[in-house]
């Protein structure tokens, strides 16, 4: 436990920790306070999550490169995969799927955008590893094109809709799945010389003993679990009570509040001037919730959901991620980057999310 | 005759010419044994179009440099061609449009990615000349923004659309096969050097004679013509009775069937570690698709079919080929290639594949 | 006075200026000959806009560096700019937007392609700065998602949709001139040495006396409101009259005459091998139109006309200036030019053209 106690002591991101206890007591106590609960929540999350990121880190160190690397890879977006199994108990698919276009666009455009510009501030122009940016910027692009070639192509009749959107959502979800599988074996195994310079693990931070890793793993876990299931119960009626749609919830706030610990970490390293690992973790961030956490979710809705979630996106949503993806793989297509680049990515977030707040998706958005 | 016989004695694939004689009769025996017929035309077209492409490129050869090079590229398709024009006669506008589209998206995602999967099984990271793969990228991109952006662009009022859309296709089909003879001009005249690297002859094959290669050309010709017939007679059915649609066949079996001869040349150069040969054979036949062959059809279309073809594509098929479009582009440019890159563009084909086999185009789709 | 007459003396473009008063007088005359009208208004402000056009870069020369860059960046779609305000005092948002859409267009396809026609028809190959071409062509894309964001995201529900698009739209153009101004400082200020090369003078006309440079530029302005009133007030009748729809004038008619002066620059510049130049004046000038001229226009809708102007583009012209921004982007990465390239870039703008004049936009555009 000493060396968690240390990090907790010397990282005052992780005092937000206090949170954790504050929000589960609250919720005891004043359940209907929806606003409450929901920022008392997000403040339990982040500090959650970045203890979830240095666990899963600590554990992956200690079990040698390619389990190590599939620990990381498989366990990174953990805190949005928490999330919205949540939101998918609930029935909130709506939610679900706005998290998860959310999730691309945020990290595609917001976690890029702010490392470019915040590496921008401090280095007048800044190289990085082009070889990489494009193997990551091409990845991106065709996962997200395949998670959303049903949504673009289909030409869905609404009445027997339904049914079909779900018997194809359930063979892509597989297709999706063994996509990332052979991703996974190309990076970590056939190829992983093109990935070297990507180095995730920020080595600041001394790995902690593996017993501790995995219990905080569990622990946390389980925290995350709880918090979640409160943020979601309330993120709705919250939503509502500071003028947000659901739709802007699920794209901006959740996906901003699951990315957090990958941000802090991005963005430490663009100010370092090793904007690879910034690029890296932004892209291959998003690239995973396309080609893993989406079609997981899938999968598990035919469990705990009241009904199984396909992968149906409302058009607009459709059109926000391709643009995130394209611009991304665009820019990080150049290996050089300058501080202008990053505001201009950030433009465009803004953008995205000034629409969504002033004109949700309407209501025969697929549920 | 003799280098013909030599050549069909040695290469197994041809052995399935049996099937021509077969498929002719079995339609005189069973002409209503869609499912039948169906499966013999295919095995019957495949080893047409391989000696329709050997007998091509050997006439190519006798005839010198540019009449050459105009030979192979105006004949290069002519298999997808002559079963489109079979379509056109039966009045099958869907299918045509669907073959038309398919073609493009056959080539540029699953040819491109079989011959990089293909090679990237042998060699674990493949060079092949950036410049060509670029100016094919930019060809194919440029060529299917042509073809599709009337369909793209157009909000077309369906009371008065067909006649607009009409006068359109007409001009837009002079249009496109100017910019075809343009193209023409500068890879085979003005800047054939940049073409160089792209050597398509297979060397391995010596050339025939040219009374032997034309002869030849003339009398596979007609069988192609008489087994596409068939094929186009039973396709409908057989899909029906398959559980295919006819978007479907037409956007995935007829462009499988009619690649066959182009793809066996593709994916065996890819293997030789020839990766610019592949690159411009997927990239430049998609091209040809979309400056020559839909044109074609469509003037064609005033004369055999039972009214004028126009050149609108459900959105479906318009957002499909832009996606293969773009990615094929996206992927070419780098130079660059290993199996994963080849993996992930057959993922989008079968994406697409399964997309249209679930959910096919509503019944609005124009026909 | 001397060098503006020597000027007009030996530039036989700017003896056109013998047409302003002679639609002036003719508007008096003869008020209801529209096409007339129209005609002698094109014909008068081509050579104004040339003369606005240097009179701008004779004060910038005078005012130094970041002050004249500034005032280049800014008048430098002046002539657009006016004519649009003459269309928003009229009540013609259909004309304005089309004109805004149709300037991107057309500078990102038509004179970048004629500039690489040209350039190619005397240089065999056209190498140029492929740093500037890509900040460029990132710019531009970044600029068109920005202004297209909300037409192509926004699911808009027609009855409450007006409001929503109104307040949408101003705090999106208020988003937009902060990003110019950005922009400005970066290019300007912080990063100018990567737009070294990118010299916007032609250095072949002298620059004017400060004195006549600034009353050429206040007198040219009013002369160029005046006759954009006349051309504003005919250009529907005359399109009617020559069968062309609105779009089709605002699109392709309105963006040629508005960027006549810029594409004289231009030309002359590929010709002269100088494609940095016409790269940064084409892809510059789309970039503006978006990020500059389109919101100021939407916030002067608040004080000229009628009611505010929103920023929904109809379907059609959000597919056409995407295409446009990312064909350009693509192909002015790569550095290189041969005559092809720009023929195709001018294929798909005649295909544009051809589309728009016979499908115009239906009745349910947004007006």
């Amino acid at each position: 436990m000493k060396p968690l106690l240390k990090e907790i002591r010397y990282n005052p991101r992780l005092w937000l920790l206090v949170f954790v206890p504050v929000v589960l007591i609250a919720e005891r106590i004043a359940p209907s306070n929806h606003t409450l609960l929901f920022v008392l929540a997000i403040l339990a999350i982040v500090p959650l999550a970045a203890l979830l990121s240095h666990a899963t880190e600590s554990v992956a160190e200690k079990t040698g490169d390619a389990i190590g690397g599939l620990l990381n890879a498989t366990l990174g977006n953990l805190t949005e995969l928490i999330i919205a199994i949540a939101a998918l108990q609930a029935g909130e698919y709506m939610l679900v799927k706005a998290s998860i276009a959310g999730a691309v666009v945020t990290n595609s455009l917001f976690m890029l955008g702010a490392s470019f510009l915040l590496g921008g501030l401090r280095h007048h122009v800044q190289e990085y590893n082009r070889a990489g940016g494009r193997l990551y910027g091409g990845l991106l692009l065709m996962a997200t094109i395949a998670l959303l070639a049903p949504s673009a192509v289909a030409d869905l009749d609404l009445a027997r809709g339904e049914v079909m959107a779900q018997n194809l959502s359930a063979g892509l979800a597989v297709l999706l799945i063994v996509a990332y599988g052979l991703a996974l074996l190309f990076s970590l195994k056939t190829h992983k010389e093109l990935f070297a310079s990507a180095d995730h693990g920020d080595k600041e931070e001394a790995p902690w003993p593996l017993g501790l890793a995995v219990g905080t793993l569990l622990v946390v876990t389980v925290l995350v679990a709880l918090v979640s299931e409160i943020f979601v119960g309330s993120v709705q009626k919250a939503g509502e009570a500071l003028g947000m749609s659901p739709a802007f919830v699920g794209f901006i706030i959740v996906a901003l509040v699951g990315a957090a610990a990958e941000m802090a970490v991005a963005f430490s390293a663009a100010r370092k001037d090793r904007l690879d690992m910034s690029v890296s973790i932004a892209l291959g961030s998003a690239a995973q919730i396309a080609l893993f956490v989406a079609p997981v979710l899938v999968l598990i809705s035919y469990v705990v959901g009241p009904k199984p979630m396909d992968l149906q996106f409302w058009p607009g949503a459709v059109t926000m991620v391709m643009i995130s993806a394209v611009t991304a793989s665009f820019i990080s297509n150049s290996g050089r980057s300058a501080w202008f680049i990053g505001a201009l990515l950030l433009f465009i977030y803004a953008i995205f999310a000034m629409t969504l707040y002033v004109v949700p998706p309407g209501a025969h958005a697929p549920a």
